[in-house]
């Protein structure tokens, strides 16, 4: 709650203010999109979830609390001290201990998290680049800087002539391996903080390297790039932790725990390392505040079959939370000894479950070694006959990912509730906007966005933004990755379409949403277009599918109507979304991707969200976020049960945008539907002019 | 034209007889099925193509020649038979020359064929099961036969004591080599047929029976089963090669060829062994006699740059198709000589292309063991210095499948005109049946195929069934295998719905067609099921999609319908049809497995097919065979093309069986649209009650 008030400083726009085409504006806000966008199969080994791209937090650092642009953007100019970093990264190199011949700084923390906190943007500060997507390579005499192509100009801009930009994914740029193996010596050193890559993603490295007898040098004990920022680095975060309340969590953390326990009993383990921020926050039912947009804080954990151990910045750890982490038995260690735990585990032996495609290197690399001591030792002592009890890895995919995903009553419960605030919220500030630019105020793109914040704010249990607001009006709609800045970007007005995604974390759930309206005279094109876009959200909304099914098996439902015209949209359509955590989380999907064999369950929350984007002219997207629920169907062939969705989402659909010669009787039955249940269930939410504006956006239409 | 003749003979029903229950027939059909039913996952290593099972075909033999049940019948009872044939294999097992202790008798042909020639139906022979699919295991003092669901009941039936049934697919039951694994003491020798496995099976088997030391022995040069058989075995078929006319083929053999030879150059090979039957017989514009249902001939093809072999039984070519091959620069080779063409490649350091999904072991072995030699040689010779012009293989699927499916605009049109007239017969036929029915005639449902094949003989340029007829009254409908029996099948008539999938090889074309109907009054269950399968027909017909989409982004259009209330099929949607080829083609495919990624493109032909079959009951399935034309779209986002579907099957669906009331305003109007065409296109090809009936089954419907 701290952290949105800080947000709101400076922030409020409590009127609206005279029209200049474009204006500085006193705070920063980087955009980016809540939508399942797909990382282009060219870009290079950035090692994202490929789910969605990971979102550019660089504007609020490791708290939430805004910044002056002016700020942020001193970096930007300052080649010369680009240049300084980069002769002291250099020198680094030389030094007897690290003696490499280049180095590799990505973009993740240690924990592959989508938002991060500013200590952590390691890339962005060596090369002054701060889009979300990148990696960066120095070598002795050279540095490169690898993005895609959302971010090819904002890479020209903020890097310094001393870099080279890769521009992934065009033809003939080689990837990071391909161009080390390219100029370095074959034989060199290159360097790594293996804290900051998956298990996964630095196998892949080490085989490329490989071609060219490189050798992947873990540098353990130091991040360089920290080393050459030293004190001007910001300080990791270390906000307090606080319990999850059981009304909203539903289920205590110690059925979760023994739930644990249980599977690593039946998969033969008996240990494991828990390295995803938003599954620890899930499983011990604690919210942290260490980056913006997800209420997670930087921990390990690690459970075993009779103890548990928290890895945590113990100064962020109140008496409270010290007190619950007692009672559920949990043992609180130091955030920096999780690798001598995991040597301990292996001394123990320990059967150690390590999902690699999340853990980090340093992680499953000092257990491997641990291992191989551990068998040495044996093999020395009794020549290897006796090999019970030696410890092992048990490489398998987090149990935790699927049990998360499945919500329970209360966590369906408070999104619900949640929503309808929310809902609330988004009604006020519909018809907030509607009457300012009924009145030709001139609002910008970024004002809009922070006034929305500010309804949100004042609903009840309001804890943060769960991503940073895409607020496109006109063209802008159309590029999906729109970043709108304070000092460029466009007005909101009656003569183009505006597209607005955006959502909250409150204390009982978390909420994504996108609608898309016209405040003048749509064209027919825009509207053919919305119309086609609103069916393909209506044929998701409504189907019906065996239990079992993977997402992408229903991705095509909701672009027939867009096929039918040859139009299509180049993002999935939909993603799963946290109990008031992660507005963007594994391991279902809805999307043209077949990759995802994921199975929807009964519980499981998705974004239904298809969309069309003009270039150079308008976007569209119609955005709501499902459950899945078992539908009592008059039958079950094979004995299956039967899924569908239900509507979390209870926020108008323009009917000004919509073609309604277009739409079939049972589309307008939906249609009215739905608008009959958002009258229902938030009308006595609001009051004043957003209840006149919600009741006039809910009158039923007919066919014309 | 000679076999449809020869089908014909003592199976014409010109009249209806007088009902009886049940009652013996003269000639013996055994039934399969057209619809792309998919293995399933448990079943032991059969190793067919996986898009649709394999169709018995042992009832007509290496002809289509129909025989007397009576006949066929004999050896199921003949246990002795069945153990003297035991007895006799295992003595050769002890003969120094071969010196095994297993043999392994797959269903195969050496070109992994759909229908095979009797002569090649080993398994059938040696263990008196001649269900279409099935693997024979034989040890010293053990047989044991798998078989899938399908065919439990038959092989109990039909099995001697002497063999053990392995019913594959249920809990606990091992596959074939995990069974020898167990069976045999380690260190085994296994022998097989080369010819009878492709060169991936027998990988696959090989890596699964070294677990217990076990050595997979290649017995190149006889059959086990054939020399047990010897003089009493059935000849291999020889009937004559015919010239597939241009006017049909549209592409000339040494244009095929030249794209052929292209393709080889472009993957740095210099020479292709083909092995598909239908691929040597589409490529070379010949057809042949050799299987039922299938136009082609037994025949192996090599192709190299400025060469073509084709290895074949030379009484099979006539003085015709002699100066055809000659002209085309094709030379004859014997059939049996193949693999001494295949060693001679390897002397002449060719760069074989293997599709090693196809071609037998036998060929990838020779080739592989020819390649080593040379090497071998060579490095005797010069050190291994100049290894330029050394032999190599390239493993990639065979180019001609896809240049296959991609019809021309010559084959089109042939199976256009090939299908209208099907659609004459059919409308004659189904005139026909309704006029016996009101009659109060007893029909059995092998009566009514016979009477179908009739009606079809009597249209221009017919060659012979596709597949068996599936004839299915009232629950045996519900048998998506069911194989009508003439001594045990139903009859036809006004209590019960009637299924019928059937199709025709023309000169010019392939057909597929399955329609459901019922001649009395169907119950609201058979209207609402029946409406819901339509549905999923015209969803998946109507579809647009972008180029390059794999045909299961479509399967769940043709389910959603029923998916809402909780109904579904266990079958695949759609298959690749041949042109005057195989009923089944790969490589695209409809269906809710997602491992075939091939997309559908522009000229290929597939079925349509979505079904509901309710056990005990009814079954219902409404098939069309369409191709994929591109679809002038007002729009080409992301500057694709968007494809869809143009319908080839013109036969009346019964509106009878149809709740209006489940249909939308677009899908009445696809039907009227539909029956409008039927009328248009095949009324004048029928007079007399086939036009009445015709006209009376296309006129439009309203909703109520």
């Amino acid at each position: 709650m701290k952290s949105a008030a800080a947000i709101m400083s400076g922030l409020s726009l409590s009127t609206s203010t005279p029209c200049s085409a474009s204006r500085p504006h006193s705070c920063l806000r980087l955009f980016s999109l809540s939508l399942p966008i797909y990382r282009s199969i060219n870009t290079p080994p950035i090692h994202l979830n490929p789910n969605f791209i990971v979102r550019n937090s660089s504007s609020s650092g490791s708290s939430i609390t805004a910044k002056p642009s002016s700020e942020m953007r001193k970096n930007r100019s300052n080649g010369l001290e680009q240049d300084q970093k980069l002769t002291a990264l250099r020198q680094l190199f030389r030094k007897p201990e690290i003696n490499i011949d280049a180095y590799i700084i990505p973009s993740q923390d240690a924990h592959q998290s989508e938002f991060i906190a500013e200590c952590y943007m390691r890339r962005a500060y060596i090369s002054g680049f701060t889009g979300s997507a990148g990696t960066a390579v120095v070598t002795s005499n050279q540095a490169a800087l690898w993005t895609d192509g959302r971010y090819f100009l904002q890479a020209e801009k903020q890097l310094s002539s001393s870099w080279i930009l890769m521009r992934a994914g065009n033809w003939g740029v080689p990837n990071t391996t391909e161009w080390l193996n390219d100029v370095l010596v074959p034989g060199g050193r290159i360097g790594i903080d293996p804290f900051l890559f998956s298990s996964d993603a630095v196998n892949e490295l080490k085989e490329a390297v490989a071609k060219n007898n490189h050798e992947l040098v873990y540098l353990y004990d130091v991040n360089l790039v920290d080393e050459v920022g030293k004190e001007a680095r910001p300080k990791p975060p270390n906000k307090p932790i606080r319990v999850h309340d059981l009304k909203y969590a539903g289920v205590e953390v110690s059925t979760k725990l023994s739930n644990l326990r249980a599977e690593l009993t039946d998969h033969g383990s008996s240990a494991i390392v828990i390295s995803m921020l938003d599954e620890i926050a899930w499983l011990l039912n604690l919210r942290g505040n260490d980056v913006p947009h997800s209420p997670v804080m930087y921990a390990y954990l690690i459970v075993e079959i009779d103890s548990a151990k928290l890895f945590v910045d113990i100064s962020k750890v109140t008496h409270e939370v010290m007190d619950y982490l007692k009672k559920a038995g949990i043992e609180l260690r130091s955030y920096e000894t999780i690798l001598s735990e995991i040597e301990s585990l292996a001394a123990r032996g320990a059967h150690l479950w390590l999902d690699t495609s999340s853990v980090n290197a340093a992680i499953s690399s000092t257990y491997a070694t641990a291992c191989d001591k551990y068998l040495e030792r044996l093999s020395s002592k009794s020549k290897g006959n006796n090999l019970y009890g030696a410890p092992t890895a048990l490489y398998k995919s987090s149990p935790i990912s699927l049990a998360k995903a499945i919500k329970n009553h209360a966590e369906l419960e408070g999104m619900l509730n949640s929503h309808l605030r929310d809902a609330a919220a988004l009604a006020e500030f519909w018809s907030w906007l509607e009457e300012e630019i009924n009145k030709d105020a001139c609002l910008t793109e970024v004002e809009v966005a922070d006034k929305l914040l500010e309804f949100r704010a004042s609903q009840a249990g309001f804890v943060d933004t769960s991503f940073d607001t895409i607020s496109g009006s006109g063209a802008n709609g159309a590029i999906i990755h729109y970043k709108a800045e304070p000092d460029s970007c466009s007005v909101v007005d009656k003569q183009k379409l505006f597209l607005l995604d955006s959502g909250a974390q409150y204390l009982d759930g978390t909420t994504d949403i996108t609608r898309t309206v016209h405040f003048g005279e749509p064209s027919e094109r825009q509207k053919e277009c919305f119309t086609r876009v609103l069916q393909g959200h209506i044929a998701l909304d409504q189907a019906v599918f065996p239990e079992n099914t993977p997402g992408f098996v229903l991705d095509a439902f909701a672009r027939a109507s867009l096929w039918k015209v040859g139009l299509d949209y180049r993002h999935g359509t939909g993603h799963g979304v946290g109990a008031a955590l992660n507005v963007h989380e594994g391991p279902q999907s809805i999307s043209f991707r077949f990759g995802n064999m994921t199975p929807l369950h009964k519980g499981m929350i998705i974004s239904n969200e298809p969309g069309y984007y003009e270039d150079h002219s308008f976007g569209i997207r119609i955005e709501n976020l499902l459950f899945v629920k078992e539908v009592n169907t008059p039958n079950r062939f094979g004995g299956n049960t039967y899924i569908g969705f239900e509507k979390l989402t209870f926020v108008p659909i323009q009917t000004k945008l919509i073609d309604l010669t277009l739409l079939s009787a049972a589309e307008i039955d939906w249609l009215n539907d739905y608008h009959s249940q958002v009258w229902e269930k938030v009308s006595s939410l609001v009051d004043g002019s957003a209840r006149d504006w919600l009741w006039n956006n809910t009158r039923p239409v007919a066919k014309p």
